[in-house]
């Protein structure tokens, strides 16, 4: 078995359209093929205000899948370190051995959960879609709006956080590292108002989008809610929707948007897989409004886990071969 | 974060004294400590008849904590591989931060497993047992009997599989490994007849050990039923039992032999905890027949994965101030 740290792994992967074509075929799996993924197990360590979440999924047809562990330690700011640690673990599904240990710290579960954000956005927002407007400044809403630039022509971002100064830096760092126009908004109505597609990514415990704001031709991807306390957008907005999407509907309604939405029709909700696998459309029209709620998903984890252990691999043959 | 292989992990830890006291303090802590221990994880990959099983517990004022992978693939010994595999990472209980990953490919269970079996036998058997009854001839069945040597002052082996040819490897082994007698039973029944302590360590789906077999100051340990298809024990034999013992209740009526003895008046049973605790006792006396289930606990892993962490961490120590 073998063992990469975070360095090699940065060396080798990094957020582009290859990522997003290996996630969406991630969520096509889902509709298309047998997936083995358990409820997610959660050991809690409430003395140091913390939990570890462990997430697995078999796809059937492939060769090996991935164990994630991520922990959230929240009492960790306080002593000068990240909240948020993880790893995944590769194992063969032909023989059940370890393959490898990829020590990642989260990034990947960061790059596939952006990626997400852009095949939600290839399939249910207007093409032409040019602003983009993100709630939020952490580091995921950082990446959101990269993984649209890939998807879509984003020219100019809307940016809405709680506290300025960070809405602020996150106008810097996008101007410096994607040379886009950023405003920072005074509300999330302004954001919403203002966009063609809209990120929220936040750990908001009550509603920040309503319905009031939602205009012809507008995508929202929720990416914010994966937890039974957490919400982001008000159930009026799901309904409101022309078209609701997610990831998993029972864990939407679990952890997600649907479940503080017990009013919407649960027929109509579709799969974010049965839209790229085909069996369901996405957006139709340049009028339709259409929101997608992210919670997270196994099989993001065994899609990206296999990919960027297929990466470090071939390197390691290359280097193999030079010497 | 640490990597350690196999081959490093033998050379710290062995069976011994030292280990089995270890697992006694793991079950002490499931009674006398809070216990966050979540109901086992399984992922099935039934296309090659595996599964991978994942258990944790953290114990409340331990540092540290251990998630585990285990995973039987039952057409490896096609393939000339082992059905088991499997792999610990242990966790800052602080920070979450991954501490190391312990790649000892099921060791450290078997050795866990045993130790268990030698505290059921330290509380549970009679003091001066001498005559020790093996049914099954696998790796487990080898390391419980070497187990409980640590504890009592066996001078016997009575030992029955259903191939007699393993059998008498078996006898071969243990004559060689541990210089004591060994007997090749013909019965289960010549087994438990003829012995003061009988381990079952099978993968049976019936009962293989009858009431009618028991006798004044026997005592049995069940390690074989870990699922819900897998039973040892006839229900009479625990209803017939003056003292009945297992790792956890609700496990044992889930996965082990409590499972299929709705008979049984539930509020009798013990804890193994309750008893290395003190809070229960153990066998009162040498007429009483003693039965005792286990059918493994995430605590058990902690506790071990925290030992061996120790051992290999004191060692790099050691190794660094001789340079």
């Amino acid at each position: 078995m073998q063992l990469f740290q975070r360095e090699e792994i940065e060396r080798v992967i990094r957020l582009d359209t290859e990522v997003v074509n290996v996630i969406e075929d991630g969520f096509s799996a889902l509709i298309t093929k047998n997936v083995h993924m358990p409820p997610i197990m959660r050991v809690d360590v409430p003395i140091n205000n913390g939990e570890v979440d462990i997430k697995s999924a078999y796809i059937e047809g492939y060769d090996s899948f991935a164990v994630k562990l991520s922990s959230g330690f929240f009492n960790n700011p306080q002593k000068g370190l990240p909240s948020a640690n993880g790893m995944m673990i590769l194992l063969s599904a032909e023989t059940g051995v370890p393959k490898a240990v990829l020590a990642d710290n989260g990034l990947l579960t960061d790059i596939r959960t952006a990626a997400a954000g852009a095949v939600a956005a290839k399939y249910c927002s207007r093409k032409d879609s040019r602003t983009a407007g993100i709630i939020g400044t952490g580091a995921q809403a950082r990446l959101q709006l990269q993984a649209l630039t890939l998807v879509r022509p984003i020219e100019h971002v809307h940016v809405y956080g709680r506290r300025t100064e960070k809405a602020e830096e996150f106008k810097q760092d996008i101007q410096k590292m994607l040379g886009l126009n950023v405003s920072v908004c005074k509300s999330p109505q302004e954001v919403v108002e203002e966009s063609d597609i809209v990120v929220t990514t936040t750990p908001s415990k009550e509603p920040i989008v309503k319905a009031e704001w939602l205009h012809p031709g507008l995508h929202i991807t929720a990416m914010g809610s994966d937890a039974e306390h957490k919400q982001e957008l008000d159930c009026a907005v799901i309904n409101h929707a022309d078209i609701f999407v997610c990831d998993v509907i029972e864990q939407s309604k679990r952890l997600g948007e649907l479940r503080n939405c017990p009013s919407y029709t649960i027929e109509k909700a579709i799969e974010l897989g049965e839209i790229t696998s085909g069996s369901q459309q996405g957006r139709l029209t340049n009028e339709q409004v259409t929101v997608c709620d992210l919670s997270g998903t196994g099989v993001q984890d065994t899609a990206i886990a296999r990919h960027v252990y297929s990466l470090l691999v071939s390197k390691e043959e290359t280097i193999h071969e030079r010497r």
